[in-house]
């Protein structure tokens, strides 16, 4: 049995997530009929994030026990020929220690959240930025952002039906870039509750847009109540993009 | 009779083209539609070039002629909300003079076109790059463009059926830019023959892969013969970025 550690790229439109579910294509489910059909097992594939439907990954980390003797390279380029037409594909592959996990391994997890300001629809972007029809003011969310890095007890940014069984998380890092008509947050954690990037997203728009003050933001975390979240950023703009390993 | 100016991005995956086509979408007749929506009047919309099947836009410049009377503002709210769900967005909208003409009065088009090299199939960018599975030499293609830059006979780079009177074109700048895996190519000029981009690019690809060198690129234009060209880029790649007025 060989360990295979996989960087895993999605358009995360026509998927409910990448978990495998019953009520429609998922990655995992995408990649676990790659493998099957390169090496006739029936495999879990496990990822370093499971990411809601809609949303993306550049750089999403995945690993799978195969039995057949296969090199890394010829793997990832039977899996990328298998996956088709699903929007994925496997653009690193390596062999990797049998106690390495994709997720129980992972040390940090990185997003990219991507806002476009303008009154138009988007085109090209379609589902892949999400688009609020007006200026925001992009220091203001930079001021407001910074009220949530460290170690907080993040409630109020998590979905009702997060499983994890602690709501405290020490966010690392959750910077504004602006540049033109193009707002990115970067948000980067050991571990993320569910809908933790989305939430904090939505609620740094209403700093942006003014209805928020950067204290109300302070305000909005201390209060470790969901009902006092401001507004959950739709999942267009939401990104996976790499996980750390020691 | 009120001419508006539109400055026009979309994305060109479901489109025979800019220009109304009896088989199939078109992206002049989705505005026109809208136009008529509007306003009742049957149109005919001009734009500074006409894309073919698959080239996308971020800043076509197009007018039209509207006797209702309707402010600019209102006229591109109402058209974005009636061409959907065509991923068509008019993000600029203008009073312009009545000799105005988005493609007689325009002096310089600017192109994009943005390669991708890798072995992976794309995935958020399926149908919005050129992937190249190898890796492309951009100082090699940099120089290849160099040759093209200037007044010349296009021949080479002309499509069969291009209609254009003359061959002859002054082409101001051809650049490669690269960053990582991403290469971009550049290209201004008054005008340009139909497959120009294309067919430069295809050829420069040919450059960056070490098939042809930069002289090969010379030689196919001094050539002036069809026969000659390396290659004609896909149009996953080309975007129409913006259009000059005097």
């Amino acid at each position: 049995m060989t360990r295979f550690a996989l960087t895993v790229e999605y358009d995360g439109r026509p998927f409910v997530g990448w978990q495998r579910q019953d009520n429609g294509a998922s990655v995992q489910a995408s990649i676990e009929r790659a493998v099957h059909a390169v090496t006739g097992e029936t495999v879990a594939v496990q990822a370093a994030g499971r990411t809601d439907a809609g949303v993306h990954a550049l750089g999403m980390r995945a690993h799978v026990d195969v039995a057949r003797e296969i090199t890394p390279f010829r793997l990832m380029e039977a899996l990328n020929a298998l996956v088709r037409p699903d929007p994925v594909a496997i653009v690193e592959c390596d062999v990797v220690p049998d106690d390495w996990h994709a997720r129980f391994s992972c040390i940090r997890r990185h997003y990219e959240f991507r806002i476009v300001t303008r009154r138009a629809p988007l085109t090209v972007e379609r589902g892949l930025a999400w688009r609020v029809p007006a200026p925001l003011d992009a220091q203001a969310m930079a001021e407001g952002a910074a009220r949530l890095v460290g170690r907080h007890d993040f409630t109020t940014f998590r979905a009702a039906h997060c499983q994890a069984d602690s709501p405290i998380r020490t966010l690392d890092r959750l910077d504004v870039v602006a540049e033109g008509d193009r707002i990115s947050v970067f948000a980067s954690a050991r571990s993320f509750l569910h809908h933790q990037v989305r939430s904090m997203v939505g609620s740094l728009s209403l700093v942006g847009l003014g209805k928020w003050s950067p204290d109300d933001m302070a305000a909005a975390l201390e209060a470790r109540d969901r009902t006092r979240l401001g507004l959950n950023a739709p999942p267009d703009g939401l990104y996976f993009l790499r996980a750390d390993y020691p």
